[in-house]
């Protein structure tokens, strides 16, 4: 999305090696089985832009020299960077998207420069609130296993 | 955090109102009754950049017209922002901190240039993983609720 005042913002981001997902709203009904799916390649700008939004400056995701001696061995995305890419799944959905609730385990570590897949799928539904349980990958490997419920207006 | 490839994208953050807040690591030894806080204002900056980095453009986070249409009546910060906070907040904690799991449930909507704070405590350990309960207020307004699972390396 474009908006005028923050121009500079993002062009400095892409500049900074961001990418822009396109944002396409679904049609159709909601209902048990629907799916979602969503893709984004995390940058190290989404990693600095995570850093600045949140105020999450953990060594383990911007100081090469510390991340080399952990455990991960090199420098990983934030877990929040990984499930935020969920928001954007979810809000593809028809009709106006409320998240109500947001389960995540983190199975894996991503890291940055990887391509994560979100995939969902409606497993229930009360009225016009729905829980979807969701998987992020990435290629086969399963980083995130969570479960969503929101409301659709 | 400065980092000169990014320096740009930083001044860009500040120009549109975004506000740096201070990573301070604690010191100390945690343990059950451990406890954290952490306060940030979430700026129109925020919500912006927290589109370019996850992709979700919903309009109830960016269109006044549409939003006032809602029945939030206007724009809200996207939820998984304000759980952003929550990732800072635990990362200064002593030691490399590794989110294992999040819980949070998205109480009451957070508007833009709310001051949101994060408040946390050990309630759960288990060798060196342990669990917060965890809750989001503005003011004295619960946004969020929820419970956090971390190793410390």
């Amino acid at each position: 999305m474009k908006l005028e005042k923050f121009e500079g913002l993002r062009e400095n981001y892409i500049a900074s090696g961001g990418e822009i997902e396109e944002f396409k709203k679904q049609a159709g009904k909601v209902d048990i089985g629907y799916k979602i799916s969503y893709s984004k390649k995390i940058t190290e700008a989404d990693v600095y832009a995570f850093g600045l939004v949140s105020g999450d400056w953990n060594p383990i995701h911007f100081d090469d020299e510390f991340a080399s001696q952990t455990k991960f061995g090199k420098r990983v995305a934030h877990g929040m960077l990984t499930t935020s890419l969920v928001s954007a799944a979810v809000a593809q959905m028809p009709g106006i998207i409320v998240l109500l609730k947001t389960d995540f385990s983190y199975l894996k570590p991503v890291s940055i420069g990887d391509v994560v897949e979100v995939k969902g799928e409606v497993v229930g539904k009360n009225k016009n609130r729905f829980t979807l349980e969701i998987g992020c990958y990435v290629g086969d490997e399963k980083v995130v296993s969570g479960e969503v419920k929101l409301l659709i207006w």
